[in-house]
């Protein structure tokens, strides 16, 4: 019988394994419009926190004792939706399980790049859309440009940093221990400050001597913070993400937020979802750079369906390098 | 002998009397293209606080030992420029003294608006343009925008709530004490929300059910953080002066900042010199509001250039309703 992750209480601060429950799953009989899907590979990402939240946010609630859900990947192993046969590969958000029953229409046929299926649920999914659509169109960020990026050997801040490459900027990122700094000097970034050595005021201060044009936060706190207090005329800062802040039960505190008026700082917080619409316009440039090794993905990946809270939980304690992934 | 205000030294925290010096000070002989001006009113600003410090800004900070500087209306009664003559009213920016030689092509003869000389430092002056382009232009706020203003009594926020409403805008106001909500009240605001009566963001939550989709921030602070937790979706901010920061010496605080992100909430620092070149659309219709009536200033006046330190000091402890001038 199927299974699915279901929420079984709501987290107060960082969330553990007594919050998820596996459990059996009846799916129904395929209705007209529907296809089942068996699930190959299960998205974790840092926004899900917020929905173990009982509150109203852009994505609905998890609810508790419902099965939750996000980004997947799956084989069609059972079709009554016109265009869809058994063993299509589809998009879905049908994830924190292994067996789906979706209704087509919300189903995605993964385009035929030849790239591997998993890297629509990084770098050529919403990850890569992320990174791409928060640098170019939030940050406005343009070739020239000094950009700084937190959480850089991240999914999104790795993909930042090979679009900023291969759109001309000089790049800044910041990552926590040798090992992923190694990996972000590895895809290209010009400077790299392990904030886990020492202040990220000070690192960043020392790689930006003449400041920054564009910061983009995937972590808010003191890395925001830094950005302020390094902030170029007229910056442009894309906040993505403040993961920092997803745990914590205390305010986050700015030291340089004043300088958001001298410096005619910019902040826009955006939400990937709105950029749907232009996915074509995503997939025309980073198909060829997947294609041709422009860009790299790196993914860590943490095998069956039973480990998927695991990996959920390391995110918030830096564990992957690159987009973290369930296989089943 | 002319007098003028220096800085005897630089404060730590909140400025006292004992950080300024009145001294005489001897003018040279006027070169040509310059005029000699007996100042009529002084411009006492929130942003003069910074230039006490020693830090490089979009001004330059005051020099400890010499004397001070900022906005003025004056009389000429020496010229040596053309197109100048004795008897014509200017405005230039050397404040803080009773008389002061000037190069011609700093001084701005006032425009013949038929308004009193005093306005061209408040509503007319920098104080109107900072309120119209920070809401108009930084926060491209429109017809039907629910706007949120703190330190509505003050000179910049009275200037917004007015302008905001003749635009076709519903307006929220903040300010301290029942004295200064009753004039918010009287300039047109549809909501006041007094700040010392009460926790602003249940103020706020109260004043403007669903949510607010401008913010124009005078303070930063408490104020800032509420307007973070009910923002609408694509809110903009315009940061133009965080007085609550100024004198502090702690970092400012904030639970809800992470909702730029779902909101998808824009901030934008802006500095009023920047607006400069496009002074004549401001009085285009400034002007007119002014003459009509439809936009009302309202002026704390402080008599005596020996007083001036107590009407700079003032700002800080919410005296001034309106616009702060002294009058020599």
């Amino acid at each position: 019988m199927p299974r699915a992750w279901h929420l079984k209480s709501r987290p107060s601060g960082m969330p553990t394994e007594d919050n998820f429950e596996l459990k059996p799953v009846e799916l129904p009989p395929l209705a007209d419009g529907q296809v089942r899907v068996k699930n190959l590979w299960l998205s974790v990402d840092p926004y899900m926190r917020g929905r173990m939240n009982d509150v109203k946010s852009y994505v609905p609630s998890f609810q508790v004792g419902e099965p939750m859900d996000g980004g997947a990947i799956g084989e069609v192993i059972e079709s009554k939706a016109e265009g869809f046969q058994p063993g299509d590969l589809v998009q879905h958000m049908s994830g924190w399980r292994d067996e789906a029953v979706v209704p087509a229409r919300i189903a995605q046929k993964l385009p035929d790049f030849g790239a591997p299926p998993e890297l629509f649920l990084g770098i050529l999914g919403v990850t890569g859309m992320t990174a791409y659509f928060g640098l170019l169109d939030a940050a406005s960020a343009k070739a020239g440009d000094v950009v700084f990026v937190s959480a850089a050997a991240g999914a999104v801040g790795s993909a930042v940093v090979q679009i900023a490459k291969a759109k001309g900027m000089t790049v800044i990122g910041s990552a926590g221990g040798a090992e992923k700094c190694e990996f972000v000097r590895s895809i290209g970034a010009d400077q790299v400050i392990d904030y886990k050595a020492g202040s990220i005021l000070k690192g960043l201060a020392a790689a930006a001597p003449d400041g920054i044009d564009v910061y983009f936060d995937n972590v808010g706190g003191d890395h925001l913070d830094a950005a302020f207090a390094v902030a170029r005329n007229n910056a442009r800062f894309a906040i993505c993400g403040m993961i920092e802040g997803y745990n914590a039960k205390e305010p986050m505190s700015f030291r340089f937020i004043p300088r958001i008026i001298a410096a005619r700082i910019q902040l826009k917080g955006f939400i990937i979802f709105d950029y749907f619409p232009r996915m074509s316009e995503f997939y025309g440039e980073m198909a060829p750079w997947v294609a041709n090794g422009t860009v790299k993905s790196r993914q860590t990946v943490v095998d069956g369906l039973e480990n998927m809270p695991d990996a959920f939980l390391g995110l918030f304690k830096g564990e992957n390098v690159g987009k973290m992934l369930v296989k089943l």
